[in-house]
């Protein structure tokens, strides 16, 4: 397992897709381990994170490096961290308007955490064997919802995102082998208000 | 790592102590690893799980083997599971009533979730290196709010938990040697309303 940073300062920074954030998180290490809070809503919503309200807290464990998702845009926000390993994480701004197609990429440790606005589409890559990662979201998933989602292909030469383990030597879902390549992609319709 | 049951039907279960549930969460498998659902409102909330409201996620790395955590009871309720590995948690009751000192213990792995409620001891020990452990509270942690927490001491024969690895062959923080018995124990205070 790859070093954490602890006692990092709780410190939040804007990126090049609007409305996205990116968190340091303080880890507290001690001879048992160490302890994080992951998410805490006073602190961060001083620091310009939106009131998440969460109803889903969901846990994708990876068993390999090199097990890539995405890229997925969903009718909700989504505020993600691992518990244990690390992942390179990859988005791209699927929303209608000038940002779209902007790209943002880096790495999360169990010290980072990153807000993604409803409409941005989330991908990442697990660094180490045995990677958790962890999220939690605003709204109720459902099997038919999927129609609503936004996809893009993760080998889209025009995203020029550059996966750290080629994606010909990765585990993908089946599904996510096929997604179109961004030029072909529907933008996220606006939120229903 | 311990095989994980997939595709266990979500289901609540009561326990001795009163309010405190015990869930079957489903994990999906596939080639990548796993996904679950760790929590998930609506869902829950049919099966009895109260409305939490969290207002923090909190994660604990436990990097071996029997590393354990407790006996804390805290001022506010917990909804907790493991991201991986696996834990033998331990829970006795210490709001004032009946049923102070009820204990109850179990396994929890991937697929199982534990709604603690508020004044309900907590504990736990690592049965693998590397456990992460996860939870949701709903109230915000302070150093201060630590004076109205209860302990009770995890060695406390008058429980008799069988914790499976000796806790003398354990790591511990200090602070959680020397808590006293249960018939020291001073019960939570009630809610304030
Ligand atoms: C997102 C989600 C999925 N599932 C189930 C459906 C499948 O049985 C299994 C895996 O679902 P996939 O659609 O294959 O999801 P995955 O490719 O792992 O993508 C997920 O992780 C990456 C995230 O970007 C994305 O939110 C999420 O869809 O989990 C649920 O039960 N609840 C959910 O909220
Ligand atoms: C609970 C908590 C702790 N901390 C810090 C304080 C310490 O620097 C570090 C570890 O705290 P401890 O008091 O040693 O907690 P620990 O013994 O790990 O117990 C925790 O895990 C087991 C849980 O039962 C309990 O809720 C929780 O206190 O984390 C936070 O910053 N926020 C918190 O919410």
């Amino acid at each position: 397992m790859s070093e954490i940073e602890f006692e990092k300062e709780l410190k939040a920074e804007r990126t090049n897709i609007p409305g996205m954030l990116v968190f340091d998180l303080p880890v507290h290490g001690d001879s048992r381990g160490w302890f994080k809070e992951n998410w805490q809503r006073a602190k961060q919503t001083d620091l310009g994170l939106p009131d998440l309200g969460p109803v889903q807290n969901n846990i994708s464990f990876n068993a390999e490096r090199g097990v890539t998702r995405g890229i997925h845009a969903e009718p909700w926000d989504k505020y993600i961290s691992v518990a244990t390993g690390s992942v390179f994480g990859a988005w791209v701004d699927l929303r209608p308007g000038k940002s779209f197609g902007e790209v943002y990429t880096c790495v999360i440790d169990p010290s980072k955490a990153i807000y993604v606005p409803r409409g941005v589409g989330n991908s990442f890559q697990a660094l180490e064997d045995g990677t958790a990662y962890t999220y939690l979201v605003n709204a109720h998933w459902s099997a038919e919802l999927k129609k609503t989602y936004t996809f893009v292909n993760l080998a889209d030469p025009e995203l020029g995102i550059e996966w750290p383990i080629p994606l010909s030597e990765c585990e993908l879902s089946e599904a996510d082998k096929h997604h179109p390549m961004l030029k072909d992609a529907i933008p996220m319709a606006p939120r229903r208000t």
